[in-house]
């Protein structure tokens, strides 16, 4: 997808949601657990329930390895679903990924070619040539690691480098890798200050803002620090909208979840115009 | 598995060798195309004909997920083979993970619980509660990617961070980690010459070492500035062994190759002693 479809979709959708798959049988309703593929009919009833208030999903890989060869084939249909009705949502393999470069290439075939998702989640400590395979993908986007939004993040990423952090090395080193006009960064809204200095390294790219909800961000200040002329922003919540009810009512409670942080997106894009 | 069983294995066989299970539906031998499964009829030969010159097998996760639940059960099948048939053989899924806690938990269930692995590759990147989940296991190993032997390594993992690199803070910082015992390090051959300072924070633990063969690294430096009383040290050669041939001979021509590397190895380990 091209990123001013994405915007064009924002502006339409007056939502910057990117909405969490973290599908976990111990927590959908029992009901669906009869289904042929519960993982499946979850995702796709909380799908159907929620597309016009979000513009992304992102499932959470670990989710769907954790169940083995059911688990893939689970993930396969929710993309295969989300692209053949929804072909206008941007979708993110959370997969934080990896690794020399013949092996990176192997994971972005596997998901920009075979599963055709938007984008993938990629982690940086191996450097360029463990990134530039994802970024040789045309209209597709590599969503770096720059400071995520759990405590172990203090561990290395806020260390310094000279005058730079570790999560700002990160960010000016990779606007030097080839393509890179696909990137895009993890930037957690537990740490929304940190971003009007976020925005000086890289005031145009979009990033993936996790850590609302659950974690506790604040979507008010990810929007006061974060926000470009082109939005920039999707603002992920994954438990706190699907795991809403764990009832026969589970889809429409997740969609009243997604709803209020639409609402407050919706304003948010009304007071930067 | 316990650390004293891989010692006792590797001085039974006169061996460090791990083989890498990179296996690629495009370079194995074309008469294995036909069978119900190519991939594991593959590594099923490789492993029956190099099990006896080598202590570990490690399966590079990216390649079975390029085949999607296909190679997801290729993978789960050749982990269940070698836990029947060689239990000594310690296993490694090469998978480079790491994330939020829960998400790590999940991917620790599914390589530790649910297909058995003995150890998994992890990512410094996220910190202290991206690594714990994984550590929680008994007699599992996480191994901490540290100094990788891609050129990308140079971008932060060499970084100065006050006195130290930034892979050595990932060292030294990773001892103070909930059950820091399960931890080994992965440090690339085509560094060597790095060793001596590695052995100097962790100088017990045990080393994966990638890069020998087709990325160009030397074994006897290896052996040099990073064997320890325990040897500390698991070899890996991917490329350079599974790929010796891609005719009828290949599982034969696999062993030659690995034949080479284990009778350098048993040299190596008779200078120590």
């Amino acid at each position: 997808m091209k990123i001013e479809h994405l915007v064009e979709q924002i502006y339409r959708k007056n939502s910057f949601l990117c909405i969490g798959l973290d599908t976990d049988l111990e927590r959908i309703p029992n009901h669906l657990l009869n289904e042929e593929s519960p993982i499946f009919s979850f995702n796709k009833a909380i799908i159907d329930a929620t597309q016009h208030l979000c513009v992304a999903y992102k499932p959470n890989i670990a989710f769907y390895e954790a169940y083995g060869s059911i688990g893939w084939e689970a993930l396969r249909r929710t993309i295969e679903y989300l692209n053949e009705f929804y072909p206008e949502i941007f979708t993110i393999a959370d997969a934080k990924r990896g690794d020399i470069g013949n092996t990176s290439y192997r994971y972005a075939k596997a998901f920009f070619e075979d599963m055709d998702f938007d984008s993938i989640t990629v982690a940086p400590y191996m450097g360029r040539d463990s990134v530039e395979p994802f970024l040789s993908f045309e209209d597709k986007h590599t969503i770096l690691l720059a400071l995520t939004s759990n405590e172990g993040a203090f561990d290395f990423q806020t260390k310094k480098i000279g005058e730079r952090t570790l999560y700002e090395k990160v960010l000016e080193t990779s606007i030097s890798y080839k393509n890179s006009q696909n990137l895009m960064y993890v930037v957690g809204a537990t740490k929304a200050s940190y971003l009007a200095e976020i925005r000086e390294i890289i005031p145009d790219s979009f990033l993936l803002v996790p850590g609302v909800g659950a974690q506790g961000g604040s979507l008010q200040e990810v929007c006061k620090y974060g926000m470009t002329e082109n939005v920039g922003l999707l603002v992920n919540s994954s438990r706190g909208i699907i795991y809403a009810s764990k009832d026969h009512d589970f889809a429409i409670a997740a969609a009243k979840k997604a709803k209020e942080l639409q609402d407050t997106m919706a304003k948010e894009l009304k007071k930067k115009n």
